[in-house]
């Protein structure tokens, strides 16, 4: 099986480790034996100007994994919204009142669909793909979160590069470790079984750190200084 | 404390990783330090004529339980139902309808104690071992389930040898070792505190493949081919 | 940033695994990189005695952060209840109401706040320092937890020497290393990203070991004898 997915996530974070607004959209191609990305892309957002309370991201993912999909033609496109794993272009308003979630998540999917739903009957019209609300359940979403953090500590270097300091919370129990040209994240869940990205990296001289964000356990912070 | 509990799992998958049916029952004895089972013993079911959504898994471990307790006397029997350890023998209606579980929780406990209720109040009558509802909470179940992948293992690679290919999905967050003549399980919840279990096999000739299931995120499928 | 923060734990165990009373209150000061204590101290309950249905808990923990937090100055002191993050200065009774947590959660939180809402208003008047309701978020609430585990395996060693054995539940997922004359407690939640504690104690003979907790999933069992 052949996997699309996306995901958005890496922090930048204040001197309290409150966040100011999520760095990198990341989507993947994920194949057998599942632990990794076999092609990655990522679009970055303007951590400054980003609307926390906002539903931006998962559009974002969904423009982003649908332009990797048209490129390397995938069995499935995974999202990251648990709904059990339905097909977004059968989410009209009666079928999402059917769901079982919270009235909020309604509102929210209500909303959504009125973009995502059409996108998604298009793009199966056209190609067989279906695009599934599967969320954390699917082990491909996770290696896109996995890659968002990656591409969040390349933002990051650079940023540091330029301004001389950053610090971003990676998203949940993941780690980074840099050897020479390229950043390596791993999960820290066991459990999962060993998933991984890497992506290379010009070589740069810099500083940095990882350790435990003290006010959101399991979750890891890097820093970085020129 | 020298506990016998049962479990049932490992699932034959089909090519979408989807669940065809259910493997195997296993009963183990549990005895300090409580790793592993001292001893065990497995019932196959054949996964092709499984019912996914019938309860009769829990019948099956209690009465492959109660015959594996029946030979070992131990202390206690651990059943995976997750009632916070109450004696099946007590469960009559009205304390069923007082567990705080759910209504559907409550209308499966009313059909099973019909048969399981007098089951275990003879048992104890006769040996004095209880027979708990303790379900996740207990070290034994999760040994219980562990042997269940590794004797679903067993029953796919004989499958394979005869088929030419198995592709099982392992109970959650396990993985499987496979060591000249002998299977290896283990919980890869590093919480868990190292939980294993083996069972000899005779020697064979077969590839084998241990990957996380891409839509069951912390589950592994096992795939061997002849 | 400089966090005090406590918690307590540590079970003295009968003979079937059950919880007579807890032993060990820690308090910790922790600083970046937040996988350890910088300074701890300790009181101690007598578990013979311990209300384990009683709310005591917060208010030793309260009590014995606040004496640690004279002392080292931190900027902020973390207790071990899970209320999103919200100053106890703050915790009137329409605050309380207007908490999103159980109807038993307020009715505990109404009584506790007679006591620790003036305290914690008083002593940020005082030192400008703030007393929040993190719980489960924050690292230093777990180091706590590891602490008050490390402080109950050393007060069981003691109890050992005196009356032979004793067995301890330790606090979720951590296990306990004795070397030479070092308590060292770490965490088992690969998640966490390698939390950890150690005190000394003086050099003592007895045998000890360490070995899941079978009625109680991911919680380990000390036991000692002299």
């Amino acid at each position: 099986m052949r996997i699309v997915s996306a995901d958005t996530g890496g922090a930048l974070l204040d001197e309290n480790y409150n966040p100011i607004g999520l760095i990198a959209t990341a989507a993947v191609l994920v194949e057998r034996p599942y632990k990794t990305a076999k092609l990655s892309i990522a679009k970055y957002s303007d951590p400054f100007k980003y609307d926390l309370s906002g539903r931006m991201a998962l559009k974002d993912e969904t423009f982003l994994a649908l332009k990797l999909a048209k490129k390397v033609k995938p069995d499935v496109i995974h999202l990251d919204s648990t709904l059990g794993g339905i097909e977004i272009r059968k989410l009209d308003d009666p079928t999402i009142d059917a769901l079982r979630i919270s009235d909020r998540g309604k509102a929210i999917w209500h909303e959504l669909s009125k973009d995502l739903q059409p996108l998604a009957k298009r793009f199966w019209e056209e190609t067989g793909i279906e695009i599934l609300a599967i969320g954390k359940e699917s082990v491909a979403v996770r290696i896109a979160e996995i890659y968002a953090g990656i591409y969040s500590v390349k933002w990051g270097i650079e940023y540091a590069m330029k301004e001389g300091f950053v610090r971003i919370g990676l998203p949940r129990y993941m780690t980074i470790e840099i050897n020479k040209e390229k950043i390596l994240g791993k999960s820290l869940d066991s459990r999962e079984g060993d998933l991984y990205g890497e992506i290379s990296m010009e070589g740069k001289e810099f500083e940095w750190e990882i350790y435990p964000n003290p006010i959101a356990r399991t979750f890891m912070v890097f820093e970085a200084k020129s």
